[in-house]
This record gives structure tokens, C-alpha cells and sequence, in this order.
């Protein structure tokens, strides 16, 4: 054990930051076999000292602002969070010096990746960002390194706990969105203002990231459409329990030779899907490379343990030299590719409509759908209420989405529907 | 691109090595990209020069060990395969040259892995192996990095194509072993001598290799026990599917206060185990660490490509000098861990007796379980047939295996039993 430590300084010290100094005592004797020499604790920041963590010794900061400017460290651990703000200050700071940083904050990178990464270039410092990407799961590493090989064409996954929980806790339970929500929030699943889970724009920042690596090209926050959860229901779960399949928040970059699209949006999946028995806690990142084709990795995607691995690995690969550009080559060497046009994905759907049983409204849904060269796959209408409103389910075949919106415009126009269809994509490979 | 080329030599141009040599052709110009330097074939080596590969303007040898000996790479990729013989060979002469290896040969890593890695250190070269255990699925850089700040508990997986594709074929279409392996044969994805894959051996080698990096133990093949797939029959096989259960040969390495133990058997998995759906030529692999917990790894398991993206994985990781030592700590920090003693393993079982169906019979039966403190959960009998021999299947709550296997030897020895018990153990996590 010739090799001086590395030393290393946590900015934020709540549940990864935790987790984080947890592990690093814990297994200290084990990182240190495995790094050939010892991950050393130089100074710690947060705005009040949390008395449970192991920091004996261990210089404490509340500004993390200082411990950046003035602690020296090889590496800064960036656990504060929030896409600007003191995470990005102390950020740029250790970059500005030279000094490596590791961070689990999705939203920083899919903002400031790029303008972070050009520092780092500058300076000669490293940026890992393994932890911000479905928590536990080594799939920055695999997509930068252990898929080196391929030009991918896909990758797709579910990368958002929060909303895997809540859409698994509904179909387990059969109760609706804004209950089973409440829930999560009263356990600390989900965060009291949940926008940024629920609405899909954490999974859009994860998906920018994992787009970015994939394709080899800067990261596109704005290129990503996002759809969230709050519109799927119980009875969307029922509907789709019946028909075969699971709805589930899927992030979903693809790149072909009409452009990259890069969508988050609910989705059912067949029970065949490689994503589709993913529940709770879980995610899990679909790859499809031309030489490995398809592969799946599936882990915690979020809590202190399973994000403070990621951090971790990091700090083994920055402590043994494994170190490359940020986004696995040099930022000038990422190239812009074209979106594809909006309206021209194709998919299969699920259509929910409510309408008045009323004689003669399957004549103008049907004409709509067939005007449109929308081809149904499968109805189900149980019973008759007459004058009543009812649910009319239908999954149409692959169709161009421009195509399937004029249609659902006409339907949504017609006197006997009761609220605008609910629209939901089937996913297949 | 200031750097020199990697240089490349290739010995064995089967399947993989051709593979190889088409990847590094098509995506030269990425790879370039993604390394900083280009990568260069310097020489290749096979018994015929295979005409269809692009293989202009480089050396080609037909003896292995002349390019191994005479050709200046950097870094000889080694796809002959064998334990031993000229693969060792070449590898030997490589290391002892100071030159890195990548390696798809996981008998030879299984057999002589410490010794290669130990010639490696000594002479300042690198042995990458990712290639050796799931085809395409970054598995050994997963463990060897990705999770570097876990104490693994557990590894297992499905590691062998052939055998998945052989039990997955035979539940598909409800046919018998012998006749699905013939098919299997005739089609190129069992080899004319199907031994190493069917009875287990090929899963040993690679349990063995997973449970060195998972462990940080010495590979240690002799500790492997092994049970192949021979004598799961179509009949266990529809058993299997009415009580929820898919059948699957599975690599388990644990490590428990108990000990280490590496087994290879069939087992029946419910559908809601992770492994379940895993299907035909995919592999997939399962670890349990204390923070990360569980993650799964999934992709093809064999194959051309899949197996030629995972050796250029390595040759990335060389390129960029993310190098480290063979089994993720120099040999001298690997530790020998004690065995687990023989049949203290617990598991539950299914078991199928072939019995003549005569008064009393059960009574014999249960009171050898009894005896034993064996406690049965199911039991299916169908319909008579006096004095004919028909299935009776159990299955029995977890039990330790020594307890089991002095209950059938019980049962087994009772006038109305027609054959030996079928016994094949349940997995659960």
C-alpha cells in the first residue's frame, strides 16, 4: 500500500451523503484491498453536523461553499442537489482547481454536463455521474465502457422509483393515483411536492443523460418530450391487467435514421417485455446495441445504500485511474444529431373512452379511426346503461402517432363522449 | 489523435475471433473515437485464413504460437480455446512478453487463472476476460468495478445458452430432452459433443471466475459441485409449469458465515424470481450486495457478436489504460475462503416418485419424510391405475439437504417405488 489516499470531500450530507460516509467507514478496509490504497475522509459540509454519521476526525463545514474553495481534496463529492445553485458553485469550483468531482445530481448534469465537462477538459479533472442514473445500477460504466463497441439504437428504461412504486402500489391495490400518492408521501417515498417525479422530469434527466452517452452527442434536456403519470388511473391499470399488460414511466431514446427521439412517457408493456415484472423500487435500463444486441440491467434505482455504491464505484475508478472524458469522449467530439419529426413515431395504443350509450356512437368512433387509417385491434364494452356514460376500450395496431392525435381530435368532438380519450402507448420491441 | 495505435493481435479466427475482426473493421472509426487512439490488427493467426473476413494487409499466421512469439502487439487476443494446449501457450507467451490478453476462454480462466495473473504482475501486463462469462453482459467489469464498494453475498445465474435454449425449447413445445438436444445439435447451438455444456461444466467454469471477482477468493474450480441437465425430463418439465415454477440450470455461488459454496444444478424458480423469464440463448446474471442489494445483468450469452463486443470491451479498456489487476486485487490479497460443509445447504424440493399404485404406498412414503423432519407443502397424484406405476409429485418446505437426501434414499428403497426419485431443488430468494 505505497499509494498516498485519496482524499476526498462530501458537500451534503443528507440521504446519499449519508450513505455515502457510511460505506466509506464501513468498508474501508475492503475499498482500500481493492483500490490498492485508502478512500481518506478530508472534510465534510453541511448545514448542521448530522450526529449518527461516522466523522470523527473529519473537518466539518456548513458552507459548502468553503469546503470547496479551501479543503484539500482530490475529488469533492457533490451530494447537495438542485440543478444550480451551491451544487453547481462548489462544482465548478473544484474543477476551476483542478480537483475531480463525483456527484449522484441528474439535474446538474443534464443542465450543465456539457459546460461542467469542458472544465474538466481545461483543468484536467475527471466527472463521475454514475450515481445519477438509476441509483445503484452500473449502467453509466456499461453504457461508456462496457458497450464500447456498439453504435446503440435504443436505450430505454424505468428510471424513476417514485412512480414505479406508486403505478405498481395501484395495480396491487386497485386504488387511484392521487391516494396511493398520498401515501407514498406520508412514507417519504414521495417528496411533498412530487412535480418533478410524478411529471416525468427526473426521467427526463436521467433519459438526456443516458441519450447523451448513447448516441455519443452533447446532452439535450430540451429535446426531450415528457408526459407524466397523473393522468393514468385504476381503471387504465384494470383495463390494461386484462388485456395482458403493465403500464409502466418509461424513458425512451431511440435513434434511427429519421433522427434521435427521446420521450418519456406511461406506457404498456406485455408481459413478455423485459421491463414489464420490474416493480416497485426497481429500475431497469433496456440497451439495444448492433453487435451485443439487447441487454437489460435492473437494480435499486434510488436510497441511500444503493446510490452510495454508485458513488462509491466512482471513487474506486478515480482512486485505481480508470478515468476518461465525462461523456466518454471529448466534448468536442459529441455531435448534435437531428430529432426526428414530431408526429411521425409510430405505436400501438390504448384507447379509454367515456361515452353515452347512446345508438350509433360506435358508427362515428369507427368511421373516425377508419378515416384516419387507424386499424382496431381489440374493443371491450361490458353490459349496456342506456343514456348512461360508460367505459368504450379499444387498442388500435402500429399507427403514426400524427395520425392517431387527428383521430382522437374527432373523437374527442363527438356529442356522445363524455371527457377527452385517454390515450396510452403500447410499448413492444 | 496524438496517441499511437493499439496494437492488435488475434489468434483463432472461429466464431468469436471472426466476430472480432468484424466489429473491429465496421466500428473502426468509433472506436477510434471513443479510445483516443485507433485500434490496429497487427496479426491474426488461424489454421485456414477464413476468406470472408477483412483481414487486407494484415500478417496472418498459421501458427498460433509464431504470432504470439514473433509479432509485436500490444495486446494478443487469445479465441482458440481449451483448458490447456496451445491456448495456455500463447497466452503464456504474451504475458511472459510483457504483452495484455483478452480472453474469451473461460475454462482456461477457471483452470489457470492465479497462475496467468500472477505471470501478469509479475511482467507488468493486463488479462481482460469479460468475454468468458455471459457473452455480451458487462458482468465481470460490474463486479470487478461497478460494484467495488460491496461486500457480495450472493452471485448466481443462468450462464450457459445452450442449456437455457435446450429447457426453454423443451417447455415450449412439451418435448423430451434427447430429442430437443438432437434439434439442437442439428441447428449449430449445441456442439456434436454436448458434454461440457449439458452436464454443467461450462456453468462450473464461469460460476467459478464470477465467484473469485464476487468473493475475492482465488478461483477455485475444484470446489464447484456440478449436476447437469440430463435428467430433467418433459414430464418434470410440465410438473414445473402447473405449480408456477420454470425450470432453469443455474451457477449459485453464496457466501454465508457457514462458508463459500459454488453449485451448479437445475432448479425450479417461481415466475416472480428475477430469472424466470429469462429465455433461450440469454443469460443473465443476479448479485446481492450489502449496500447496492440486488441487481440483475441480462443479454445474450453467446454468439459472434455478443461475444465480440464483450472482447473489444476489454480492448477499450486497454486502450485507455482503464487497466487493473486480473481478479480486481493483486493474487496475494486474494483469500481462500472455507467450503461450506456438504449437505447443510437448505432448500426446498420437488420431487417426482414413479410408483406403483397399490394400497399403503403413501403411508410408507410420508413416513420417511416424517422421519427425517422433512415437511411436505403439495402433493399431485392423478387418477388410478391399479397395479400400474404412475407420477406422484411433491414438492416439501425448505430442509436441509443431507436430511433430504437420507429420505429418498428412504423412499427409494420402498417395493412400490419403479425408479430412483426424481429430486430437483426450488430457488428462492
Amino acid at each position: 500500500m505505497s499509494k498516498s489516499p485519496l482524499k476526498i470531500a462530501i458537500a451534503g450530507l443528507g440521504t446519499v451523503g449519508g450513505g455515502t460516509v457510511q460505506l466509506l467507514h464501513d468498508q474501508a478496509e475492503l475499498l482500500a484491498a481493492r483500490a490498492g490504497r485508502t478512500l481518506a475522509l478530508v472534510g465534510a459540509a453541511a448545514l448542521v453536523r448530522p450526529p449518527e454519521l461516522p466523522l470523527d476526525g473529519v473537518p466539518f463545514f456548513t458552507d459548502a461553499r468553503e469546503l470547496a474553495k479551501t479543503c484539500d481534496y482530490d475529488v469533492l463529492v457533490e451530494l447537495i442537489g438542485g440543478a444550480g445553485g451551491i451544487a453547481l458553485e462548489v462544482v465548478k469550483t473544484a474543477l476551476e482547481r483542478g480537483r475531480s468531482v463525483v456527484t449522484a445530481n441528474k439535474a446538474m448534469i443534464a443542465h450543465h454536463g456539457v459546460e461542467l465537462a469542458l472544465i474538466a477538459e481545461r483543468t484536467g479533472a475527471n466527472i463521475g455521474f454514475e450515481a445519477s442514473v438509476g441509483g445503484g445500477i452500473p449502467i453509466i460504466k456499461s453504457l461508456r465502457e462496457g458497450l464500447a463497441g456498439n453504435r446503440l439504437s435504443k436505450v430505454m428504461g424505468i428510471l424513476n422509483g417514485t412512480c414505479n412504486y406508486i403505478l405498481t402500489t395501484m395495480r396491487d391495490s386497485g386504488r387511484d393515483f392521487a391516494d396511493v400518492l398520498a401515501e407514498a408521501q406520508a412514507l417519504g417515498y414521495a417528496e411533498a411536492d412530487p412535480t418533478f417525479d410524478i411529471d416525468g422530469i427526473d426521467t427526463a434527466h436521467k433519459l438526456a443523460i443516458l441519450a447523451s452517452l448513447a448516441f455519443t452527442m452533447p446532452v439535450d434536456l430540451d429535446a426531450v418530450s415528457c408526459e407524466g403519470i397523473r393522468h393514468v388511473s385504476a381503471l387504465d391499470i384494470r383495463y390494461a391487467d386484462e388485456l395482458g399488460y403493465r403500464i409502466k414511466l418509461l424513458g425512451v431514446a431511440s435513434r434511427t435514421e429519421a433522427g434521435v427521439e427521446t420521450r418519456v412517457y406511461p406506457a404498456m408493456v406485455p408481459l413478455s417485455f423485459p421491463l414489464a415484472h420490474v416493480g416497485g423500487p426497481f429500475n431497469a435500463i433496456v440497451t439495444e446495441g448492433d453487435f451485443v444486441g439487447r441487454t437489460v440491467l435492473e437494480g435499486r434505482g434510488a436510497g441511500a445504500r444503493p446510490t452510495a455504491s454508485a458513488v462509491v464505484a466512482d471513487l474506486m475508478d478515480l482512486a485505481t485511474g480508470r478515468v476518461g472524458p465525462t461523456f466518454g469522449v471529448p466534448v468536442a467530439d459529441l455531435t448534435p444529431l437531428p430529432a426526428a419529426a414530431t408526429g411521425s413515431h409510430r405505436s400501438a395504443y390504448y384507447i379509454r373512452l367515456m361515452v353515452k350509450d347512446e345508438p350509433g356512437v360506435f358508427a362515428d368512433i369507427a368511421a373516425a379511426l377508419r378515416d384516419e387509417k387507424v386499424s382496431m385491434e381489440q374493443i371491450i364494452q361490458r353490459g349496456r346503461a342506456p343514456e348512461e356514460t360508460v367505459p368504450v376500450v379499444m387498442t388500435v395496431h402500429e399507427t403514426e402517432e400524427a395520425a392517431m392525435l387527428r383521430a382522437v381530435a374527432r373523437i374527442n368532438a363527438l356529442a356522445s363522449i363524455a371527457e377527452p380519450a385517454h390515450l396510452i402507448r403500447i410499448e413492444n420491441l
